[in-house]
């Protein structure tokens, strides 16, 4: 589904070497007791599935907001696909995040929004002991009691947490919250598609069958790789879909050995900035440890052409970009009926000296200037074209199976572990001795 | 107004000579013709200022939204403003922004906004002929047509443009469009402090007067240090609001030789995202050319402390940061009183360990997270911290003129040319081969 293209000076036969050790890295990475994301399209709990989608319909039928609290991976992924469908999925209920800073700032306008109007909350921890999203929970708990009462508010709280233990978890079962799990065996950038995601997913009005059936589709092209006794070597895969994958993790391999050390995720749709975030978490904490890593920048085009792009044009070349675009120009999809793309107005004198562009429309300009840069861009660094086929829940599911294998590998490739994050630890360590946390807490 | 800490181990010794050497080229970038925004918050044709205000009430009055046309330059300045100002400042009119991109959705959710509501266009650019915004105006001058007819269509529109020519500019005085002026002497992403930033900034009800006061005083300083005939050296100034952007630009320029090559820019207030985007504009396009250049980057904390965090602590450490600080904490001011910074709420059970922050503002937990982030990272990395009394539209005046200046000397400190951009044309010129755009009109 994924089509990739690179223009970069990369040996095809250096890269094909090193797309083989990928393709046996895979195998470690299946072994890893942190490797559920690997099989998770296919095996994903289908009771847990109609739960969410149950939950969903409650929470929409009696909600104008859902208040999503949450951190890092525990909100990233599921803003990402809704911001990027924004324009093609309708629900009568709007997610808002909180918990994701300490800022007051934040936390006042949410509260702002909502408003007298009925909300929910899913709140989404592994532990329930999160700093951000704990006190986000503490301040939204008494809003919604104060508006509900104790024992309604507790119908309106769905905590996505661990199965077994930790403070959310006893809390929510005290308090007979309806609960959703974070699997064991998938860390907090790989959880999108788990009740993580998919809840506030399915709230939003994303398909979500539709979004597991992309990753499903990546999904079983890695098993029949992974099943396969008597394959000859790489040989055998190329052009398929896993090929994409470990061709775009070699590429990135190779070019750290050559001391890139920058990569800019760059995409000419603005609703794909969370995406982007998303991406930017997954590769930061999957390879930035141990002094190693490629450090992830990301980049909205043509917005920051006229910003970033001088320095991706002229500046220390020690940087390379990965370029997302859809073959098929996202239009935004409306009530009943499908708009189709606007087109630049006729304008009877020529004053502005775009007459040359008067009924074209703004999707073949936009995919004019994707091509552009794309030229533009490689003549200085090496470039990769990461084509899909449209923006769609399929699409997506496909794309966040892509990079999560690909970012896995990119770990194992510089001997690290992709699914731990050590360093995330030093700062509230820090902060809890300031705040004098009781240490038996810490 | 602004003081600025360092956690490096930079020799102090060594930053007093590269600091000195800043100040002398303060005198290069005094004489280049393109350094008009040194001289602008005291210079600035107190006319023009009061044609602004004057419009911007005119707008205030007439107009529920002002859609801001513009890329680049022409819009990161003062939305970065708006936005960090947001919850202190109120106005009738809300900012929209369009034309710094080709995307369909990004254009239609505007209009979707305005829907049937009054609205006005402040169309911001030098020429009239950049793409993007040119596509944007003839959409939204349509709308503005058919809405309310050609005649007062046209007293809708202003346009800040070229004093004496340009497509723009002889658009507007066929048409009659109101006019502000972007100074030859100012380039764009030096321009916020000019009517480009400031038409805007005083419809959404920032005070462009304090801004501007602000900004003086800094360059009340740098005017003394320029007319100091007498002086003895770098001694002299030392401790001097100079001395501390002259110690940012030496400090980067220390770091850049010591081949850190990326400068994450940081806050702990997510309100300050575009201001980041600002600064990036800034410093990539100021830098960048030459194979030349910091990569620029940004985070929003302790947001992105669970995302980019990770790689801080622990990662490649070719990376330093700068992490921008408010003394007072940043609250939500309302119509008629002040809010009082929101506390933990106490809760009778203490299942999520957070009994020890009750009763606790945020704004003090915020900063204590602050303050264990600059612990935590300087560890690995160099850590800056500049910290500014509040968040107040003085403050962002001071601090736009730090940046501003520093970003100067920093370019000069590498031998590139602060002031140019022509890495910029490259995607422009294939573009327009794509789209078969006349030659002449190239």
């Amino acid at each position: 589904m994924i089509n990739l293209k690179f223009h970069t000076d990369i040996d095809a036969s250096i890269l094909t070497v090193q797309a083989s050790a990928a393709q046996n890295l895979l195998k470690e990475i299946h072994d890893d007791a942190m490797a559920g994301w690997l099989k998770l399209p296919e095996t994903y709990n289908k009771d847990e599935v109609e739960c969410i989608k149950k939950a969903a319909d409650k929470i929409r039928s009696d909600s104008k907001y859902l208040v999503c609290i949450g951190i890092g991976g525990s909100y990233l992924g599921h803003k990402a696909v809704i911001d990027a469908l924004e324009s093609q999925i309708k629900s009568e209920t709007k997610i808002l995040y909180a918990g994701n800073s300490i800022s007051t700032i934040s936390l006042q306008k949410v509260i702002d929004e909502i408003g007298d109007d009925d909300f929910s909350i899913n709140v989404i921890s592994k532990s329930g002991t999160t700093t951000e999203p704990a006190i986000a929970f503490r301040v939204l708990k008494e809003k919604l009691f104060e508006k509900y009462g104790e024992n309604e508010a507790y119908t309106r709280i769905y905590a996505t947490t661990d199965a077994e233990s930790g403070a959310l978890h006893d809390e929510a079962l005290y308090n007979h919250y309806e609960r959703f799990v974070v699997p064991d065996e998938v860390g907090g950038r790989y959880s999108v598609l788990t009740a993580v995601g998919l809840l506030p997913l399915a709230v939003a009005g994303v398909d979500i069958d539709e979004l597991l059936s992309g990753a499903r589709e990546e999904e079983a092209a890695i098993v029949t790789e992974l099943e396969s006794d008597d394959k000859n070597g790489y040989e055998e895969i190329a052009g398929s879909i896993t090929d994409t994958i470990f061709k775009y993790a070699a590429a990135r391999h190779i070019l750290r050995t050559r001391n890139y050390d920058v990569e800019v995720l760059a995409c000419f749709e603005p609703c794909m900035e969370y995406f982007e975030k998303w991406w930017q978490q997954l590769f930061g904490e999957s390879e930035g440890k141990e002094d190693k890593g490629i450090f992830p920048a990301t980049a909205i085009y043509t917005t920051d052409l006229h910003s970033l792009g001088q320095y991706m044009q002229q500046g220390r070349p020690n940087i390379f970009e990965t370029i997302m675009t859809f073959e098929k120009v996202p239009t935004p999809k409306f009530v009943g009926r499908i708009n189709p793309d606007m087109e630049v107005p006729e304008l009877p004198e020529n004053l502005d000296g775009l007459g040359y562009l008067e009924g074209k429309e703004l999707g073949y300009i936009n995919n004019q200037a994707k091509a552009a840069t794309i030229i533009a861009h490689s003549e200085h660094i090496p470039v990769f074209k990461i084509a899909m086929p449209d923006l769609s829940e399929r699409s997506l599911g496909s794309l966040i199976y892509f990079f999560e294998l690909a970012c896995a590998i990119s770990a194992k490739f510089q001997q690290v572990n992709p699914f731990d994050q050590p360093g995330v630890e030093a700062y509230k360590k820090e902060m809890f001795r300031l705040l004098g946390k009781p240490v038996e807490n810490n």
